[in-house]
């Protein structure tokens, strides 16, 4: 054994292009479900809603008051009221088929069907009640304070298209409609498989040389965030066998994703194994942390294999997972938050990759929070990151620079 | 019965001050919960993380190469290599209790415990294995390669402090320290109770005069997403005895929340129930749409009465219902997107209150999409929305506003 033990990146990209590949093969889900309406704020619309009926249902009352045939109003004003005889009352939720004649009035709800008869409402607050008569001290038009049957929404009509990401507002509409399910596209399942025998499950005990599953959780919890539905897999060692079992065991999710075992040395095996029956289409990337990241298609589906480090494996997801998350869930890309800083302390960088380098703002001022791969707090004590390109070695003390914030 | 008999709102207040007097009587919720790491994105933790390990658990080794005595390779270079006896091998996993001695190293994978008696690991790459013997192409100094034990964080120390927002790298902490749950603060529970004898629950059928109850969902949707648990009462009539038990049924309650009920005429019930027991803090509030608001205590419980009206209700649920729900989850305010757009069409409003225009933005213009209180599709077709202020009654085409994007 010697050097060439060590296998190189089969296809290492710059991280612009890694991305662009991936996404060039990342489908949105096409299946659809039903679900409660008001659990549906963010999903996204599988079909156009058509209204299957008119809202409001039929002219209402938009006002509290009396409804008349406006031309018995006509001429009404404070110093010479009109007088109308009062033949009915509707309160919230009645109706009445009574219809009204000239010289008639029926007290009317706010929300309440109009009367046959009346083609317009009187505010109470320009009325007076006596017993069985109203003075009516100003003039409506025809239609005034009645919002007509179909104003807001008309039966026949497309309400919300397809593909449109739903909000409060728009579950109101499935409401008002008595609709109480929506049809929105599912969820992309993703699997996340932790390997390593290194790694070892929370809540069990750790023996010598074993470290704890950092990156199932890490991974899910972003996921969850963006859309997805996730299948945290039992930690499987770096076997080719128990890769490859894994592998196939998981290919009905939309996304199969791996921490660890893409790596170089004699983690590198799911390179191999992606090329037996799929397609390798990047093995390496151009950043720093995260270079270890592979990406394939195996029997059409999308499998990524990310760093085994905690640091590096979250920054790619940042990078590559959210992206394809929400291309699959049919969301708009996420548009990062930015702050302009100061950099706190001279930074020099000789890479030759791209750097992502975590920062904490405090005043104005970025510290670099990054510490080594390894540490799961060059992550965690960090508010974003900023962005070394390939050919940039060095940033000075106070020179200004922009901070991607972690959301 | 005349005019006396429409009741006026009895404490009309700005919105500035209805926010300021709502927020005073906000507490953050005190009590907390264990939940799942992987599902604690976004939740607010209840009490300081203290390491109960250190974090790398040992000292280990950082890159894949060869453990060593950095002593032993001082002088090494790519001309003049040292050799080394190779005497053992460490694959991820693995560990040892063999002490290196001057002139010996082991190869051993990222992640693997350094030996005893080595003080660093020279990179694989500078190295070249025949057999027994090990070519040291590059000299490393002590510590070199190795992450050592509680160097990303350590035993005792307080890792993430309450009150801090978890976020995918914060569960990764958890995780390495193999913790699967976090104590976070429980989510704000709140009893939304749908009011009015002519509202009817979805998927029922609507009778003469009948409207499908649409505020407890818009009201659910809004809140499940801002952080809290939500009851959905059954609907309740605009009666002083069913609001009165409504309210006593649900005051276990961080936030109940009445919609309907609050406007004036024959629903005001619920200021005079709220009276009887506890404080009403404000009645009616100078907005457009959005006036018949009130908001008061009842057994220290805050009780938040919304319009009837679809738009006025939700409307009015991202001003109010939005900032308490934050409060109480400990979750910092809701940073508004906004755009500029200039106005499409000449608006002209004399309400004498301050207005929320919804609008939809196209091409940079601001088209607006209010057509009437009662009509939902004001909000669901719109953007977002333009404040009027209260001395502003016109708008000229073209002027430009804010829109304040709803999300």
């Amino acid at each position: 054994m010697g050097m060439s033990e060590i296998t190189p990146f089969k296809l290492l990209m710059s991280r612009e292009k890694a991305l662009e590949t991936i996404m060039e093969h990342i489908k949105p889900v096409e299946t659809a479900e039903l679900i409660p309406i008001e659990r549906s704020v963010n999903r996204v619309l599988a079909r156009d809603l058509v209204a299957a009926m008119d809202i409001p249902p039929f002219d209402r009352a938009a006002m509290d008051g009396y409804a008349v045939k406006a031309e018995d109003t006509y001429g009404a004003s404070e110093f010479s009221p009109k007088t109308l005889k009062l033949v009915g009352v509707l309160r919230a939720g009645e109706s009445t088929s009574r219809e009204i004649k000239n010289g008639e009035c029926i007290r009317i709800a706010t929300g309440c069907p109009i009367p046959p008869g009346a083609d317009a409402v009187v505010m109470a607050e320009f009325t007076e009640e006596n017993g069985e008569s109203v003075s009516i001290y100003k003039a409506v038009h025809p239609l005034e304070n009645i919002s007509l049957r179909g104003e807001d929404i008309k039966k026949g009509e497309v309400i919300i298209r397809e593909g449109e990401i739903l909000t409060p507002a728009k579950i109101g509409v499935f409401a008002a409609l008595g609709i109480r399910k929506a049809p929105v596209y599912r969820k992309p399942r993703v699997a996340i498989i932790p390997t390593g025998v290194e790694v070892q499950d929370l809540g069990l005990k750790l023996s010598g040389g074993q470290v704890y599953d950092v990156n199932s959780y890490t991974l899910a919890s972003l996921l969850l965030e963006n859309g997805a539905s996730v299948t945290r897999a039992p930690i499987i060692p770096d076997s080719y066998e128990a890769l490859r079992a894994a592998l196939y065991r998981y290919i009905d999710h939309d996304l199969i994703v791996f921490s660890g075992g893409s790596s170089v040395g004699e983690r590198d095996m799911l390179a191999d194994i992606i090329e037996e029956d799929g397609k390798l289409l990047f093995h390496g990337v151009q950043i720093k942390p995260g270079k270890p990241t592979l990406f394939g298609t195996v029997r059409g589906k999308p499998v990524l294999g990310m760093p085994g480090y905690p640091a590096s494996c979250l920054s790619n997801a940042y990078v590559f997972l959210i992206p394809i998350i929400r291309k699959m869930a049919r969301l708009p890309p996420k548009k990062p938050t930015t702050v302009k800083a100061k950099m706190a302390k001279r930074i020099v960088s000789a890479s030759g990759r791209e750097q992502f380098l975590t920062v904490r703002v405090v005043d104005g001022k970025a510290y670099p929070a990054f510490k080594k791969s390894g540490d799961i707090t060059s992550l965690s004590k960090a508010d974003g990151y900023v962005i070394l390109p390939v050919n940039l070695d060095v940033i000075d003390e106070g020179e200004e620079v922009t901070v991607t914030l972690f959301e």
